[in-house]
């Protein structure tokens, strides 16, 4: 544990043990750094730390309080616990866990791991059927279509899409990339160099984490609320402090809380962004994946200042295996293209036109109901399983589109451990210290419901809630990243 | 121009002017720096590039020397002119001019221009019949399959087809990559950090410099034969004068000069390397595409300390649409697998699973001979026409394998003048600009002679000849890059 976790934790301790009351001014960032002798740098942490968890809360120019209702008992049930600590401008390296993770998704294994969309419920044969057109009548000197910003007419139908989704898309803005994980690193590279510190939620997507390791940068984790997002109060504290050269967010069904920033919250951040000059790295992959009827928007739509650089791919809605993403990088698409041309120079063209030809003459939206459909009734159904046979003390998050559920499980709980345990039984997890470049989420995991829900599913949800039981009572020690 | 290289021309001008004959010491180092007032390094590099072209030698303990052989009239007809100067770790920034040449290559121009080979002699129907039949029967859990390293079977395949050509290769060491530029940016990043010096040959393929510059690092162009490949005197002297990262080549049918590097001379590379510890990328994408009955080597099945880090593809040799790679990077290996997953996560499992069916199933081998000498033939039919319709002092080089031709044009001939010129007339080449940092080949172009000759290649060759002529008349300046 850090410094500033230690200081928080005790004065978490006195709160809660009735030493300062519910409005209480406690004592400055000076007094406590005095009394304790850290840093004015550890405290404010720790004070900052404290207010994401809501226990405390500053007032301009009158310091820090106890929050008017900050709870002094137990949680409430099924509540995720409020946001997590953050790490400090870290350095990152959670790829080895991911990769290993990810290796141990295979046929025969359930995969609640898995980071990928069932591929049954897509359309791959058509698009395979269209690609095999493609293939036959292979233009012989067209390797020049490829380029960036990409093959024209796939250009066109993101730009359609966009529209029909009621957001206005400049066609020339957009770069077609191997995936979304290609147009987060590309814009990641175009607003940061070696050296800078980026902005993530916390907990975060690791390929978030995974563009800022590539680039050997250091992440800042912001408090980021299970319902609301990335705590804006927190950042743009952050944003005074240092100097961020780029802050990446999920505003919609983030991976892995699953929240919906709400469009006021979304227009917040991107005017505190302007205010800063601090680019935001927008990833959009799940913005079809919404439960309900109202289409959300995305932090692109609202920009006026051409500082989000909005990233997506078809590889959560269409089609797993074309990897076809793409950038709307603002501002900075003309690095952005470049950085294309020199990290792959072009992307596999008969993939991108075989898509192409599915969205100008199939039925998306028709797909994407079904999708919809499907995902919102799964999420209920693991949400309601998970509640029944999992120990008291597990809170699940309350997904608003997407396909992945976030249990916290009880304290006691290794994560990894959990997740060695399950994979002897052929069920796969995502262990939560993939989320973050801390311990903070050691024992909460990610689980994937795009799954039929079937049987073998509902099993392997019980087998996960005994073997969770057992590392509760067993007291194990909790792990730290290798 | 730079001071070495007018100290070179002044230097030059004196020997060729019978002041020294050939084995006359000339001035030392320290001497000639005094006399002109200029630094001891510039005059290093003016010597290193005298050197580099054949008008002196050192010897060493005794100092510089007028080669014994060094001729004091014209260069022979009909030669390449040899080495060029030497550009000293200079930032790198030719993507622009790469992409737009590129991009200039569409269905209705003749592709002289083009780095891509005429797929019309690959067997691509055949490739897109087994995707075709994998989309089919699509695993649905089958993500996990295309992870770094790769598909398992595409590596097999991979190792089986060195086997095939007499190299020893383990299978364990492959990783499967989004083309030979993927590899090869994956492997500078795994053994250079930002603010690195990287030792390339001169002229050399644009790739190399676009790794270099995706990175933000320095380039410093070592002299390389036209025939004989990179210049080992003067890469021995640049290891022991700076700290270089990584050596960049392409010792077989390099892009553009098109030299087979003798297998002595591939050694004496690999001993230079280990003995400073350097790694070494090399591009192996021509490997499959010699002239004559002899298979190459490369400088991976010489290399015993684990420094070289080999990268390939199919793009060049089978199917140009499916972009697959794959880097060999000895005991890089498990860096450039987990910057590969950083990077682009995974390679599209389609392509990899159907070029494996290829090779399990067809007749690669049988498709390769006929590549081959379509090639060769191409190759002799390009010179031949270039020998007969271009203006004297033209040039060309001899490729021993590959389908790039480098033509050395005369000095006042500006590429890409030429290159605007031959654009109105719908014929694309390649300017020699995009072949370095210097603007020492702004006279040269590449010639792409992969397509099926026909009246319209020659047509388009015999309207290169009279823009040359008429620019060599012209008397336009000579251009820089923007």
């Amino acid at each position: 544990m850090k410094l500033y976790e230690k200081l928080a934790t005790k004065l978490e301790e006195q709160i809660r043990s009735g030493i300062f009351l519910p409005g209480d001014r406690i004592p400055s960032v000076r007094q406590t750094s005095q009394q304790h002798q850290l840093s004015i740098k550890t405290v404010l942490h720790a004070y900052l730390l404290l207010e994401s968890k809501g226990v405390v809360q500053s007032r301009p120019k009158s310091g820090y309080f106890v929050h008017p209702e900050c709870v002094t008992g137990q949680t409430p049930a099924h509540e995720l616990r409020a946001a997590k600590p953050i790490a400090v401008s870290a350095q990152v390296d959670v790829s080895r866990l991911v990769l290993s993770t990810l290796r141990s998704i295979h046929n025969d294994a359930i995969p609640l791991g898995s980071p990928y969309p069932d591929p049954s419920l897509f359309p791959v044969q058509k698009i395979d059927a269209y690609g095999a057109t493609i293939g036959r009548r292979n233009a012989p000197w067209g390797a020049a279509d490829e380029l960036p910003p990409g093959n024209p007419e796939l250009i066109r139908q993101i730009a359609k899409r966009y529209a029909e989704n009621g957001q206005a898309v400049d066609p020339n803005e957009i770069i077609v990339t191997i995936g979304a994980t290609e147009a987060i690193n590309l814009c990641l590279q175009a607003v940061a160099k070696p050296g800078d510190t980026i902005a993530v939620e916390s907990p975060t997507f690791y390929a978030m984490l995974h563009a800022i390791e590539r680039m050997g940068l250091r992440a800042i984790e912001v408090p980021t609320h299970a319902k609301k997002g990335i705590d804006l109060v927190a950042l743009a504290r952050i944003f005074k402090q240092e100097r961020v050269a780029a802050c990446m967010v999920m505003p919609n069904f983030q991976n892995p809380l699953g929240f919906r920033m709400s469009e006021t919250n979304m227009q917040r951040l991107v005017d505190l962004s302007a205010r800063h000059a601090v680019p935001l790295i927008e990833s959009a992959v799940y913005n079809e994946l919404y439960f309900g009827d109202l289409r959300p928007t995305s932090l692109k739509a609202l920009d006026k200042h051409g500082l989000v650089l909005h990233c997506s791919s078809f590889s959560k809605s269409l089609t797993t295996g074309h990897h076809i993403g793409w950038a709307i990088p603002g501002r900075f698409r003309d690095q952005v293209e470049k950085l294309k041309f020199l990290n792959t120079l072009t992307t596999p063209s008969i993939a991108q036109k075989a898509i192409a030809e599915y969205l100008n003459h199939e039925r998306y939206e028709h797909h994407l109901r079904r999708l919809r459909k499907t995902y919102e009734q799964n999420a209920n159904l693991m949400r309601t399983t998970i509640e029944r046979y999992f120990p008291e003390g597990t809170r699940t998050s309350h997904p608003m589109g997407g396909y992945v559920l976030w249990v916290e499980l009880p304290p006691q709980v290794d994560s990894l451990t959990l997740y060695e345990r399950a994979l002897e039984r052929q069920i796969t997890l995502g262990p939560g210290y993939m989320f973050s470049t801390s311990n903070a989420y050691g024992n909460c995991i990610r689980l994937n419901y795009s799954y039929a829900w079937s049987t073998a599913i509902e099993n392997a949800l019980i087998t996960l809630g005994e073997l969770t039981a057992h590392l509760q009572h067993a007291q194990e020690p909790r792990r730290r990243i290798p």
